[in-house]
């Protein structure tokens, strides 16, 4: 029988009503004949609740200890999801993370997928029970209960899905599925029909956070097809997929990400070896830099910028403080009141007016350009937090004029 | 190194100042030089909040799913109390029932321990952490959660003593120790410093919540010795053990139970057989019968009265309507107003007077007796449920004037 993975997120499974339309969607697909395998985060603000009550003991927890508090969110909504399935007099069976067999390494908090038996999973279904998993949590080596970090259950469910050879794994979600841009604040923007893993791995770090990032990188690994829709049920929503219909629309998606911060480096010596001992002390701390720019040296010095998650940025800066001795005496400048705002497009490579097409519009709107970076399917500038929202609208009208637009 | 159990019920850990406080206990008797393994329950109201989102979806949830549901609450608690723990810089780390090594048998919602692996805990206990265990759980042999029914913290801490070895187990809870009365309705209630487990069982079973009966019966069993005190701490409390000191004190204690239906059927058909098709079909629908009483045949019928508890009695009449044809056309007769007042001491069968003397004190307060039992160290009445607290505290005087008390 083809078999389903279905994920539910924690705003769908809220309170009662919502507990109870997730079993509808749910039983829906197992009556069509289907075996459905359901993969569910902590209920609504659970999480939320379970962490501050954390922090009023221990404002620096262990991260070993926050992972067996959390995971008893998904824990509650495994038991309640599957009482409301008994009430409809289908089959049902919950299990835990550890239950369900992932295995994880041992970084609590943000522990990485090594292996899904799935062995009782495929019991349960064998028997012909819809089968509850508890996203977001593992067991790791030493039999510690690990979670995946926020957003975890897409991956948990992608995890299952791959490892049981699922026909599709559905991602349940407030929106009923992937944008060009965010349809909340841009009037003309589309829903697709389909994208590839590369766009949508671009989508989700540029901030479009309807997927986590690790189950599309996952699910391109392992080939998994997802569909991406609205919990409401209905109307079919996106497809993930390795090749997706193209034809048309060269550009998938415009974002925002305002959780950057620009560090400039005023004055370096312009030698060999400074970018190197720079990014490769950054990398050993563990800081992701993403765009990087470097001036045409003036003199005997150059100037380099670059940017990092806002979070990081403290600890940045205290680096380049502290350990970091060509550096002292230098100007350094934050600025954390920027955005970065890109266009997705798979075809963009071999299309050389994307670029300009971009700027273009940026410059009819009197938006500056503070760096720019490219890669294959993306083009991303860095400008002024406050012009975000009117350059992700610009953009996206400049690429997708509402008739030009396919659904 | 000396090992001491300790178990913490959930009023305890009720909020975060209730955490703190027990983390203080718990960390003293560590740095006194003990190894500590502690035991703990669902947080204050986290069980009865956990039921009604359940019954919210389902009035008769699986008890399977309950367990699912329900063994989340002493996660949490097992969590918030390691933190709390950490705050202080001493090593700890929590298990959850599997961890532990808790076996069950697989009656979902009061499974039965099998076993108690303990190699986890010992193997934390020798990295010299304190261990957080979560009490009323543990595993059964479909790799399924169970849980051992209310109170069963109090099990899952005996049972990590007899299985570890410890010095001693102690319950902590929000009274200072067992009673002779319940002290917030005798004013004369004493204190004990020690009793026996079958005293205590007696107590127990007749309506003293301070022990669950299942954990002073795992303790006779291994000879665990119990201590009861307060979760102020400070003061010693009152020692469950094998051979306590009975000298001059034949009472140990006064109870009152008023979770109790008596249900009469008069005019029975005087022959054999009657009792134990009664009670035979009783026992086959797992109703606990008490007190029975059966009158003295008259002519060709008599009286049969029995005691069950209140939760029991709708199944019981159902039972008594449909199933026994020799019933048919009897009157019965279900008084649910009724309350079963009993004393408790190891002594008392060698002292004849100790049944006349409680009837004694009964008469002098007129107080109607309706049914009387006996065992080797009680005496229980039946009596109307609006005479209890006032035959509790006549029978109390009776056994133990204020001066004749010991300490």
């Amino acid at each position: 029988m083809e078999l389903i993975v279905q994920k539910f997120g924690g705003s769908s499974l809220a309170d009662a009503a919502g507990v109870m339309n997730v079993a509808r969607v749910v039983t829906d697909t197992y009556k069509s004949g289907k075996d459905v395998v359901v993969v569910v985060s902590a209920q609504g603000d659970t999480t939320d609740d379970l962490i501050s009550k954390a922090k009023e003991l221990n404002p620096k927890p262990s991260r070993r200890e926050m992972d067996v508090l959390l995971s008893a969110g998904e824990q509650i909504s495994i038991a309640l999801l599957a009482m409301a399935i008994e009430t409809m007099d289908i089959p049902v069976c919950s299990l835990l993370g550890w239950q369900a067999g992932f295995q994880t390494n041992s970084t609590y908090g943000s522990a990485r997928i090594k292996t899904v038996s799935g062995e009782r999973i495929r019991m349960e279904i064998d028997k012909r029970n819809i089968v509850i998993v508890a996203g977001f949590q593992g067991l790791c080596k030493y039999d510690d209960i690990t979670t995946l970090g926020r957003g975890g259950s897409d991956t948990s469910a992608v995890a299952i899905a791959a490892s049981l050879g699922a026909e599709r794994c559905q991602i349940y979600t407030d929106v009923d599925g992937i944008y060009t841009a965010d349809p909340r604040k841009v009037k003309t923007a589309k829903r697709l029909n389909e994208i590839t893993y590369d766009e949508m791995l671009e989508l989700a770090t540029l901030g479009a956070q309807v997927l986590n990032n690790r189950s599309v990188e996952m699910a391109k690994k392992y080939n998994v097809e997802i569909e991406v829709l609205s919990n409401l049920g209905g109307i079919p929503g996106t497809i993930v997929k390795e090749v997706a219909n193209v034809e048309k629309m060269l550009v998938r998606g415009v974002t925002k990400d305002t959780n950057v911060a620009r560090i400039s480096i005023i004055g370096v010596p312009d030698e060999p070896g400074v970018a190197f001992r720079l990014f490769g002390k950054l990398a050993s701390k563990n800081v992701n830099v993403d765009i990087i720019l470097q001036s045409v040296g003036r003199g005997n010095t150059k100037d380099i910028a670059f940017t990092v998650c806002k979070d990081d940025a403290p600890a940045v800066l205290e680096l380049l403080d502290d350990s970091l001795e060509f550096l002292k005496g230098n100007e350094i400048v934050c600025d954390t009141a920027v955005a970065k705002v890109s266009v997705v497009g798979a075809g963009m490579e071999t299309h050389p007016g994307t670029a300009s097409k971009m700027f273009g519009a940026l410059f009819e709107n009197d938006i500056n350009i503070q760096m720019i970076s490219t890669s294959e399917i993306k083009i991303s500038v860095l400008i002024d937090v406050h012009d975000a929202d009117r350059a992700v609208e610009a953009v996206h009208n400049a690429f997708m004029p509402e008739d030009s637009c396919r659904d």
